[in-house]
C-alpha cells in the first residue's frame, strides 16, 4: 500500500495567518534578490499581491519587515529589516526537519 | 507576541486524499455508535456524504472499512472491519501527541 502522508504548518496570531512556507520564503527571496517585484516574479504573482501580503505580515506583528537602501553599486534595493531577517531565521529553524520528522513518525505508526 | 503555530496532516495514496483526522474521526465513531447515521448525524454532515467518504477511502484503499451485522439485542448495526480497525488504530498512533511535538519544536524555536 503506497500511502504518502502530507503536513502543512502556518503561524497566526490572534487566528488570523501571519507566516506560511510561502510567505517565509518570499521574504526570502526578497532579500536574496534585494527587490519585491524581482521576488513577485519569480513566485509568479503581481506585485501588489506580494506586497499585500508583506504588509499583512508587518501589521499583524507590529514589526517592519523590508527597509529600501539606495546607492552603491547597482543602485537601491530592498532588504530584509533585522526583525525580518529574525523571523525567517526562527521560522527556519522550526520548519527544519519537520517534514521528515513527520514522515518518520508516519512511516513507524502505519509500519510502511 | 502571541503567535501561535497551526498544523494540518492527512494521508494520500497517488495524490488522492485518503485519510484525515477528520475522516478517521468518523470511523472512529461509526464503530463507537454502531450506525453510520448516527455518526453523520454527530458530525453535522448528510448521510450520503459521510458514506461518499467511507467509498472514498475504501475504493482507494482496496478494502473493505464497514461491515453489517444484523440480530442480537437492538438489532443490526454497522461496525468496522478488522483491516478498517487496524487503519484507525495506525493512523491515531500516528497523530497522538504530534500537535503537541510540532508547538514544542515551534516555542523552541521562537523562544516563546
Amino acid at each position: 500500500m503506497k500511502l504518502q502522508v502530507r503536513s502543512k504548518c502556518w503561524v497566526e496570531r490572534d487566528g488570523e495567518l501571519v507566516l506560511s512556507d510561502w510567505r517565509v520564503d518570499l521574504l526570502q527571496a526578497i532579500d536574496e534578490l534585494g527587490s519585491l517585484a524581482a521576488a513577485a516574479e519569480r513566485f509568479g504573482v503581481a506585485y501588489r499581491v506580494a506586497w499585500g501580503k508583506i504588509r499583512e505580515i508587518e501589521t499583524r506583528l507590529g514589526i517592519p519587515l523590508l527597509e529600501g537602501h539606495s546607492g552603491g553599486v547597482g543602485g537601491g534595493g530592498t532588504r530584509l529589516t533585522p526583525q525580518g531577517r529574525e523571523l525567517v531565521t526562527r521560522y527556519n529553524r522550526f520548519r527544519a526537519g519537520l517534514t521528515e520528522l513527520i514522515e518518520q513518525r508516519f512511516a513507524e505508526a502505519f509500519a510502511l
